[in-house]
């Protein structure tokens, strides 16, 4: 499995607005097996997301996906930063759906 | 819902050990939306831990469940130890399981 933890900064104001367009594509990304989106207690301007893919090749494949160029397309302007990311290796767990494509 | 983001350290050569014990008690933790155990490519000590909870609650509850505490006794001499972690608020995404317990 392939997996990231990515942090972005959101313009501020505009955090639900890109938290909205993550969601809104993360139903039909073939090989994903998990795609949490989250705020940060601590900021209110940070987007947590954290990802599950069966293989990094599924997560690339994504990136061209028409539904997912239109929504980075339109997320873009809403990002003020980008801060940590990790690339990590799944090993296993609880909640992993089944690759939904 | 309730998130973290935790990295371990382990004690050289014990990562796989620690991982099994993490995955040991993941399956019966009332509240758990997601738990997901990673290597990390860059460091071959390092796990990663990204946990869903219905509620802060739910985490905190777990930590006094039998396994869980029996698995931590045995986690501890493992952990060499404790990185980064951060708390998030998950609203939504893909692959969150429905609340186990």
């Amino acid at each position: 499995m392939y997996g990231l933890i990515g942090k972005f900064v959101a313009v501020a104001g505009q955090r639900d607005a890109l938290i909205a367009l993550l969601l809104d594509c993360t139903g039909a990304m073939p090989g994903c097996l998990s795609y949490v989106v989250a705020t940060d207690p601590k900021d209110a301007d940070t987007v947590w997301i954290t990802e599950v893919w069966t293989h990094e090749a599924s997560h690339k494949a994504s990136l061209n996906l028409p539904a997912v160029q239109a929504a980075i397309k339109q997320a873009m302007p809403l990002i003020a930063s980008f801060g940590e990311g990790m690339q990590t290796r799944p090993v296993g767990g609880y909640g992993l759906a089944s690759s939904n494509g």
